[in-house]
């Protein structure tokens, strides 16, 4: 895989634009706790904590759109496909390459004289299941960490996923984001945790609940929980269609 | 003025980054219509409809900001400063400078081999009163176009125009941007017709007028319109300060 990523990654150097660049801020959720997925920026390395941590990204391809730039970006750094991705904010810091390590680095990945790169930063949500985090791990060495201990990462990759998780706080209230990082069947009680988890606040519980059954696209199923040490609880689906409807008509409010 | 601009572009043109530039869409709105402003490509010829009228829009400077390019730039080309500034989209379309004869003019304006430029938009919101209109067509050659007949323009910049005006649209659902384009003392009936003008649809006169006398943020006044020929309508004012207590709190909705 690894040894693949590498002449990919050659005969694409002599193709790059060496001005603009794509940053993905993967955020995926684990049933308790936001995480953001880090890879090492030499691949073949693994995601430890080395100083050397990124966020999937790279130089564009001359020729090529910023959106597909970021979906091949993710696929050949992370395997992923087929995920919500949402362009969200612009990194136009001039002084943004200004660590001379991490610059030389760039430099010598890209066999090109780099002066100065802005980045399009997107970000996308995942669920993370068992195979999802086998993938990532044992493929491409990427690794999920917690929003609230994110490492020293290279450049400016902090900020850009501070300013992601701004993004998607502000998006969650109008948007049903939540539902691209639940599993499809969920409960009421992992809503209220999602929720809770990216506002960064406790939300008082029959509050939810009540503001929930209102929704007529958040479907009550004849189904409960598996496997659970408590009392298992109900299950629920988001039905896109009676979403997309409402949607038509203004008159949506998700919280 | 022109021979200063053109001496001014020159000392720019050594510096400038041959892969980005800010374009801006200047909206105005003359109590009637909501227009946009266009300058000529030349900027010592009038902007007559010579199929090389243009948004206000450049290269931006080696290792300038974005947001200071989109400054300098309408100060430039406009002599507008301190107004309503949004960054609202990227246009990346590897075709976009596609036009052989535009692409030679700018070429030759920045004296760079130009490949791809990709191009960050943004907007801004102008009150169009007698001394704007007259120094900007006086002093700059910029004039304003309604915005239902906005001719052929340069690269791309049609396609710009009809997405900043979707941002427009959808900016003005949330945020007191009206306010930015009417007098400081406005009467209900202008307040309407702006919103009817950049929406394109007619509000029912009743249900907006209740809907605004429940916003304590517009505040009548006890004045009246002066010099009209139908009887005078009261003035009102925004209230910034009782939006942005009220806007903490997460209450407010325009319309």
């Amino acid at each position: 895989m690894f040894l693949y990523l590498i002449e990919h990654v050659n005969r694409m150097t002599a193709n790059l634009n060496p001005c603009l660049s794509v940053d993905c801020v993967v955020f995926g959720f684990d049933g308790n706790e936001l995480k953001v997925l880090l890879i090492n920026r030499d691949p073949s390395t693994g995601c430890e904590q080395s100083g050397k941590l990124k966020l999937p990204g790279d130089l564009i391809i001359r020729s090529e759109m910023l959106t597909i730039a970021a979906q091949r970006i993710l696929s050949e750094f992370t395997g992923l496909h087929d995920i919500y991705l949402k362009q969200f904010g612009i990194f136009d810091d001039p002084q943004r390459l200004n660590s001379r390590n991490d610059l030389e680095w760039l430099e010598n990945r890209s066999d090109l004289k780099i002066e100065r790169v802005v980045t399009v930063a997107y970000y996308s949500l995942v669920k993370i299941d068992k195979s999802v985090q086998t993938d990532l791990s044992i493929a491409y060495n990427a690794c999920w960490y917690s929003c609230s201990s994110i490492p020293l990462l290279i450049f400016d990759h902090n900020n850009i996923i501070d300013k992601g998780l701004d993004a998607l706080r502000r998006e969650l209230l109008t948007e049903p984001l939540c539902f691209e990082l639940l599993p499809e069947k969920f409960t009421l009680n992992q809503l209220q945790r999602l929720y809770e988890t990216i506002l960064g606040c406790e939300l008082d519980n029959r509050n939810f609940r009540k503001k929930i059954q209102r929704l007529p696209y958040i479907v009550p199923l004849y189904e409960r929980q598996n496997g659970v040490n408590h009392k298992p609880a109900q299950l629920h689906v988001f039905d896109n269609n009676k979403y997309a409807s409402l949607k038509k008509d203004h008159t949506v409010f998700i919280l």
